[in-house]
């Protein structure tokens, strides 16, 4: 770490830098990025999923919110750089109050997009200090054996479970850019650009995407910028005979065209990056701001992707309750460790076909390992599991038809009083979300208390949201919708899948998270209805740990919700597995 | 109504105006207004506390929000006028759509901000209409008889309640406009003045205000501009050396010299007249555009408010517990009116000597009637307490020491078990707002859910928002906090008053209304906490009717809720009581 700081600060004095601003991204702006792309990783040692940091000549910072305050401050050298939490897991404000004015940082144009530079630029403009983009990535200069990019192919992604045709998709987008009176729509989401075109790859880790750029115009004409080596004829063939596929290294010299000719160009400046906003700003384009018009589209799930979610869940269930059988049965053994467990739940997934991989990586946390929200452990870190504590395990799935994302806490011996009032708590605030009904146009935000409400009455909370938006086997973190103590002003909309996980973590002790997926769906109308209502229906199927809950602190309504979802869960699964899990099931999901 | 709507359309075709806008307001844009400002009551006969006219040459409508549609179409002659409900009783924005393009709608400059003409500005552009201030108001111009404007002397509001001294509260708004970099606080609200100055005055209905503007510069001089008839040596006496009376025909005047010395001035476009903002603009002000520094302040009561609104809540419970006595005594002899009981409650009121009046117009309102929100009755539709049905009382009272504001529904005979449902909901959600517990930051939009939760079950819900904040011996409806469904960013803090008032509307049926005053206070640390968390104190004490309460809908949590704080109002109200109504308090607040 020393010697890769001093080689970046070698730099920054060649090129006049007092300081530079490494962020955990790539050009695509999403969250997860290619093993190329880990500059923050490689500089830092932090392999979070969020984060960012400053490095001046004399100090070093990072810069990450929450859930990975404890994680930075064990992988990174804290002698070498200071570890600091704030909301958003970005620079502190305060930050650039102590250098001196008139001083230099630079960044890379392409890592940062035009919302989170106007950020930035507010705290060091207040401070004096000038924001400016280094000639290339300072971080590239210097990282020798960086992994080659990948070079897999990319596949059609039919039609029987996308649900609607990447034509009809084309021409739906198309018509809202022209009513907006926007000529071209700039598309640099790679998901949004998966979910326009019916496509999937392989390009990053966890996420099934291509690494590519997209021009809709409003015409209906799609150019696509990819790597040709990508590309089958198969693939070729299944596209919409409007989309024109284009070298990659081309896409910069037709923004360049487009921007001449003064075209009128719709972009969302949360999502492009820098470099190309203020190339095209430079070179002439009309650029209209705006929320990507994808996003709100992919996020409410059409007909088959609601019914390929709710498929995925049962496939998952079945292997999730296996591995919950599994690990009652070794848990007390004092000789299976955490990525034991994350291996053996993989294992049970792969066994279905359809499986495509993990969502993101399994988070495996014995004790007080679980109290880091993003837990992530290796080789050499790996824990036994501990007798007389709780394991937590948040995990998800990748199948064909539908992403999954669950996380159970689970009891491995005799648990203290204090984990099953907190677990209760958690679970209250789990139902409490799980059984809400809302009229439209009630946001994720206005929600959010009821998750937060018992842990409240205790003054204790936990440092993360309640809930994200869920892909159709793509990302596993999706927007726009989310559900948050931040102001957030998208509703919830029939067809949206979105997470539900409160939890709880004390620090150097345990961690509690309880985590199904819930879908957005119209209630029924009744006699005396006076409006429509939504509600959420759970569709992970997998039974919480009973020997966790404390009853007394549960309404007869909270009871009868949990029994009714246990019995749910035994009808669908144990017609699915295997005797002993069936058995397990048995006692699991009997009523409380 | 039709001939004043005729001399109206008269004056627009003589003036070369389509339409005019006739908004609820004066030139103080506060909520209540003088008589001689009603002018919307005047030409529709609505006399709601919010609401809009548009007037067309052959078209003519009323916006109001859902607490008014009822009213409105029983006070508005519907075959002139269409009455529409909107969100926020503003002008809806298709309304100019179906106009011809290019027409000419007037406005009064002085009763709108400019932060509502931006909204109808973009609605009017939209439709390619043009928004032009009318050369005077076109009301006035006609109304004959107008009432005269009132000339009652001002007063100094003593130490003793105010807490802290005029002068200390200039200093420390003086101080914050500096701080801001502003030479000039532009201050027309006329409840800040009345706060800043320790001043009361009876220039209008139910708010002990005085008409006039101030300029508070940031050396902490202060400039008052108000009719010198009001004020008398005792309260010249009583004010700072720093304040300066002027006589308020010279605002404008002095504003112009501001103006044209290039003044910076921070004004709040929310809350300033239009009339002021463009003629400080046109004229050269540096304005600066920010919430009035002095709600925040106002709305946070120091310690001495805090323990006058204790104070001043004991007082009312004491003549709101006489009241309900005597009304179940009464209720049923098929002789009393709703005006008898406003009359009633008002002369128990008028027996403690620090009352000052009433702070809003009684609603007292029986069976059906109540499903008017802000229901209000006369001489003329005045009607009997009805049998066997719910009688719905909102009232609020002006002491020296504190502002109050109440709502009951109460039981008359025998009541059906949907109206006892729909009660018990709406109970539920007021004890699920007076219970929370909520660390910092936490705002009235985010908790507003808890209140209506239990309706949504149903879908049912209440066209009003939950809480609204309350004044000291002020208005008893104060900014900035609220609790509403709509985004509000203002956090709940320390010492702020806020109504709790969820309820439940079935027109040509029944009205529900619950209301109480809480205060936001801090929550003592206990073993555990993790965190500072603030929650809400009851200060209102009035026991709710258990003769409406279906306690199998209960949990064991509210239950206690009730019975505790009844057995607070008992122990509270009785030794302040006669001995009827200490026996009935004996009946009312026993246990569950």
């Amino acid at each position: 770490m020393k010697e890769r700081l001093t080689k970046l600060r070698e730099w920054m004095v060649q090129n006049g830098f007092f300081g530079v601003i490494i962020p955990k991204a790539d050009e695509f702006q999403g969250e997860y990025i290619a093993p190329e792309a880990e500059r923050l990783a490689w500089l830092t040692g932090f392999t979070g999923s969020a984060g960012e940091a400053v490095v001046f000549l004399d100090r070093a910072f990072l810069f990450v919110d929450g859930r990975y305050t404890l994680q930075a401050q064990k992988e990174v050298d804290t002698n070498l750089i200071t570890v600091v939490q704030t909301d958003d897991g970005r620079t502190a404000s305060w930050l650039f109050s102590a250098i001196p004015s008139g001083t230099v940082i630079g960044y890379n144009s392409w890592l940062f997009t035009p919302y989170h530079l106007k950020q930035l630029k507010k705290i060091t403009s207040a401070a004096g200090v000038t924001l400016k983009p280094t000639p290339c990535d300072p971080i590239d200069n210097l990282w020798k054996n960086k992994p080659k990019t990948t070079n897999t192919w990319a596949v059609s992604y039919p039609l029987k479970y996308a649900g609607v045709s990447s034509t009809d998709k084309i021409i739906d987008i198309a018509t809202s850019i022209g009513v907006d009176g926007d000529e071209i729509l700039l598309l640099t989401d790679i998901e949004a650009l998966a979910w326009l075109l019916n496509i999937r790859g392989n390009d990053i880790p966890y996420i099934p995407v291509v690494q590519s750029f997209g021009l809709l115009y409003r015409t209906g004409m799609f150019q696509w910028f990819v790597n040709q080596n990508k590309i089958t004829d198969t693939l070729r063939a299944a596209l919409p005979s409007t989309v024109e596929i284009l070298p990659i290294n081309l896409f910069t010299q037709v923004l360049e065209v487009c921007a001449e000719q003064k075209s009128k160009i719709q972009l969302d400046s949360t999502q492009c990056p820098c470099w190309i906003f203020d190339k095209l700003q430079t070179t002439g384009a009309v650029l209209h701001d705006k929320a990507n018009p994808c996003s709100l589209k992919m996020a409410c799930k059409n007909t088959v992707e609601r019914a390929g979610a709710v498929n995925a869940h049962i496939k998952d269930g079945v292997a999730v309750c296996r591995f919950l059988a599994w690990f009652d049965k070794n848990s007390q053994s004092g000789k299976i460790t955490e990525l034991d467990c994350a291996n053996k739940i993989h294992e049970f997934r792969a066994q279905n076909p359809l499986y495509r991989g993990e969502s993101f990586a399994t988070i495996a946390a014995s004790g007080k390992n679980a109290a880091y929200i993003h837990y992530h452990t290796d080789e050499e870190n790996n824990a036994l599991i501990e007798n007389n504590s709780m394991f937590l395990i948040d995990s998800g799935a990748q199948y064909l038809d539908g992403t999954t994302d669950i996380t159970r806490t689970i009891s491995v011996g005799n648990v203290g009083s204090l984990e099953k009032k907190r677990f209760t708590q958690v679970l209250k605030g789990h139902i409490a979300i799980a059984t809400i009904a809302f009229p439209d146009g009630t946001t994720g935000s206005q929600i959010d208390i009821l998750a937060r409400q018992y842990l409240w009455r205790d003054a204790v909370d936990y440092a993360h949201g309640t809930g994200h938006g869920i892909g159709s086997y793509l990302s596993v973190h999706e927007g726009p919708q989310r559900i948050s103590r931040k102001p957030n002003n998208i509703a919830l909309l029939p067809g949206m899948l979105i997470s539900n996980e409160p939890g709880y973590y004390l620090p150097n002790a345990f961690g509690i998270r309880i985590e199904n997926v819930v879908m957005v769906e119209p209630m029924p109308m009744t006699q005396g209805s006076e409006m429509k209502i939504l509600g959420l229906s759970t569709i992970t199927l997998a039974p919480f740990d009973k020997r966790l809950i404390d009853k007394t602190m549960l309404t007869l309504r909270e009871k009868s919700w949990i029994d009714g979802y246990h019995a749910r869960i035994k009808r669908i699964i144990s017609p699915l597995v295997d005797k002993e899990t069936a058995q397990w099931l048995d006692n699991a999901c009997s009523p409380l």
